[in-house]
């Protein structure tokens, strides 16, 4: 009891353990130190041997220099400003069609009120266009009272967590590597991590036998598993899921009983011929499994895909296979935060029903798509290619998503220099990288890996002009710290 | 363990507990009544004894037809669409500081990127004119390093609970009545609520002997206190502390070691020409009280005050007197969501920097502002004039804030009418009201109230040229009521 204590007491100590203890290494220590560099060189210019912070960190496309799709942009502008609607100028400056779905948006929300709560789930009628949206996907029906529309994809993953996780006993299944975000949110809602790992050797393979031997471990020491977490495409990992794989993973939940995670906020982002995205809701319908078969969630988000509209915070989950009183629970969480970002709602209904052939925008709307997709496949290529000219590195291909995450079979003398340091092994690499060349990526160690391997994630985000130039400043480093610390 | 229990097993019965304990009456039950009577008067019109439904359950001025702040949303279009800012068209679209003002917040923006993740505090530039405007507001100093953007207020508020309670043996002071995102904030997180009753003869007064008393009262149970909220204007009370009570407040914070939880997203809501806002960071800097005296946390948000902009999801936290240590963590828990939205971002920075004397937009915006809040207390005093004058209802003034929280002292045969429907008292008079004229109020019992009174909480937001028959229906609802269940 604190009966008299000072208000001093609020102490690391005397917080909230599962916060000390979560961690988020996308934006953890390394970021913190490339925060430092940049403000450096701006109050000191040359004060290091480069003059930029390249953030390899993070899925931030526009922070890098991609540009918004100009027809989203046209009509988030006229939503928010409805009054120039009508204007003369406005037909100047918009394209017809962007005033067309702004007004279309607009009729949408009750009293056109862009600047009102809406309700909890997100307006209905933007719920309907995503609902249509995921049909015309899928070839198979959506409702839109399924359609929780939410601030970004972490705050809908979070509410997950919140809603299944009971105490430590209660486990979710996560990949490792996995992206941070799940196991800091396992963490804070005091749950536990049940890992699975994914297998390098063939394309980063999610094995159903490796799932079944960790679900059977962790019930033999008395968790209850709740859930199984799939990222598909794969985040750090990029690979892409084959269909029949997504069967065995359906088929698995369905006979042990786990809700389906499916975290599918990449679903856009696929860079080679022969693999192809396919959401999980598709597969367990094909199978003929409905709702009384399968609780699965599907995450979507406006921050990837070609959009990368990281900063408006859009996204979406879609919640079947649940009964009508647990998801009252899950409207219930959603109503204390009120309702998400309303232009992040127009947003998620636009990516979900982005214009048509024959729309006046279509045109440039394609051209604009194709160029991001065609040139982010493109980067991938050139860093892959690049990471496994590195001694030492071995690299799997990005199928899809916005990562590599290259091995590193790290020199004995520079493990014992990080061990010395009281870093691991692959945020020892990462800093000096960071402080020789500016570049900044996450230690592998953020995400998970089979111990006693060591990794880093780097995004393919990078301008493609700049690329050639990374590619030479990472080369140039890595011989450096090979000829270092080579055995 | 639920080893081979079917998907199904996801049931109210087995999912988080905290969850299912949580209650959120703002949008509970009365509300699903009111949607679907909407729907109703949508399919059949004419089954109701009325025509629309009133929303008055919610502080959300634009889904009643307030208009918003022509400059703010100037300057949100622009942001969203740069694209335009060179054109001349947008010369004859736009107010002239609306275009200079987006260049300068595009300038604070890294690349220009609306679009991009920002730092998980919010971007730099807008911290610092939102720290300008405090100091402004204040004269007292403002660090941009102690302001955390965020989606609202409501996810701050979180945040600092998720911190500061560990178990349900840490105990948060609130007001009763609170705004209840408070309660369910709190056993969401786990922690245990310790009320405070403020004292409604007195106009809804904030007693230092009864923070002591429950305070005291907690402690002995077992119960680590570790902070008071304070809501000032108050939720659902709308009464505004004088400068002493404050003083007061502040000093009991320190000499007890609380975190003081200071909301104050009504502090552009004053209605009354004898009280005045005063932030407590002013209040207790005033006192020569500084960071190493007191741990304040100040919540402001973009949905309240004269620009009522709930849809945007805009607000901030200014922490003070935490320690570094902890205040990593703080941002820890930010960067899990990586950033808040963006438009919400700088509309919070415009909220807290608005048109200045000599802008081209100054007599235009201070027009539209003084008269939404000159309306705003027209409509307050209307009200309560009219709740004062109903039969067995009394109502204190609304110095400040969106509401009126009127008692009803209902008779003897309504509250056993309750009782046999297994509804409370007041939340019974609510329903009948919604069923007779389609005006949606909250029951006092969502709240917290003195056992054995009851209120009603009634937003002063619908148009003021809708007040007086908004009046007459509840008048006349009222008396049939009285008439129906006079003792």
């Amino acid at each position: 009891m604190s009966s008299s204590s000072p208000s001093s007491d609020v102490t690391v100590g005397s917080i909230n353990p599962k916060v000390v203890k979560c961690e988020y290494a996308v934006r953890g220590e390394i970021v913190i130190h490339a925060q430092r560099l940049q403000q450096e060189l701006q109050t000191k210019p040359g004060s290091h041997p480069f003059d930029e912070i390249l953030y390899c960190n993070i899925g931030n496309p526009q922070s890098l220099g991609q540009q918004p799709v100009t027809f989203f942009r046209e009509v988030l502008a006229l939503c928010d400003h409805p009054a120039i609607l009508d204007k003369g100028e406005t037909r100047a400056l918009f394209s017809s069609d962007s005033i067309t779905r702004a007004q279309k948006i607009l009729d949408q929300i009750p009293g056109r009120a862009t600047g009102a709560y809406s309700h909890s789930q997100g307006i209905k009628g933007l719920r309907d266009a995503i609902a249509a949206g995921i049909a015309a996907r899928d070839d198979y029906p959506s409702n839109p009272d399924d359609i929780f529309l939410t601030d970004g994809a972490s705050p809908a993953v979070h509410m997950m967590m919140q809603l299944l996780l009971r105490s430590e006993k209660d486990g979710i299944l996560c990949p490792i590597p996995q992206y941070p975000l799940y196991s800091a949110s396992i963490t804070l809602h005091g749950g536990s991590l049940v890992p699975y790992y994914l297998d390098e050797a063939t394309g980063w393979g999610l094995e159903i036998s490796e799932l079944k031997k960790q679900l059977e471990d962790a019930r033999t020491k008395g968790t209850s598993v709740r859930a199984l977490v799939v990222i598909n495409p794969g985040n750090p990992t990029g690979q892409v899921l084959a269909e029949d794989n997504q069967k065995a993973i359906v088929e698995f939940c369905k006979r042990e009983g786990l809700v389906l995670l499916a975290d599918e906020v990449y679903q856009e982002n696929i860079y080679v011929n022969d693999k192809k995205f396919n959401s999980f809701k598709k597969i367990a319908r094909s199978m003929g499994y409905g709702e009384k078969d399968l609780a699965l969630v599907s995450f979507q988000s406006v921050s990837k895909g070609y959009y990368g509209e990281c900063g408006k915070r859009g996204g979406y989950m879609e919640v079947t296979g649940f009964s009508a009183e647990v998801k009252e629970q899950v409207y219930k969480l959603a109503s204390v935060n009120l309702c998400s970002n309303i232009s992040g709602q127009i947003l998620a209904s636009l990516v979900m029903n982005p214009p048509k052939v024959g729309d006046k925008s279509y045109e440039s709307y394609i051209k604009e798509k194709d160029g991001i997709l065609q040139s982010l496949a493109r980067r991938a290529k050139a860093l892959e290619a690049a990471f496994n000219s590195l001694e030492g590195v071995t690299c799997n291909k990005a199928e899809g998503a916005m990562y590599l995450f290259p091995r590193l079979n790290l020199p004995r003398k520079a493990i014992e220099a990080a061990n010395a340091a009281k870093v691991a092994p692959d945020a020892f690499y990462a800093r000096r990288l960071l402080y020789a060349t500016g570049i900044v990526v996450v230690p592998g160690s953020g995400f998970g890996q089979v111990p006693g391997t060591w990794h880093i994630r780097c995004t393919i985000l990078p301008q493609e002009e700049k690329i050639p130039a990374i590619i030479s400043r990472f080369k140039a480093f890595h011989e450096a710290f090979m000829k270092e610390f080579r055995d």
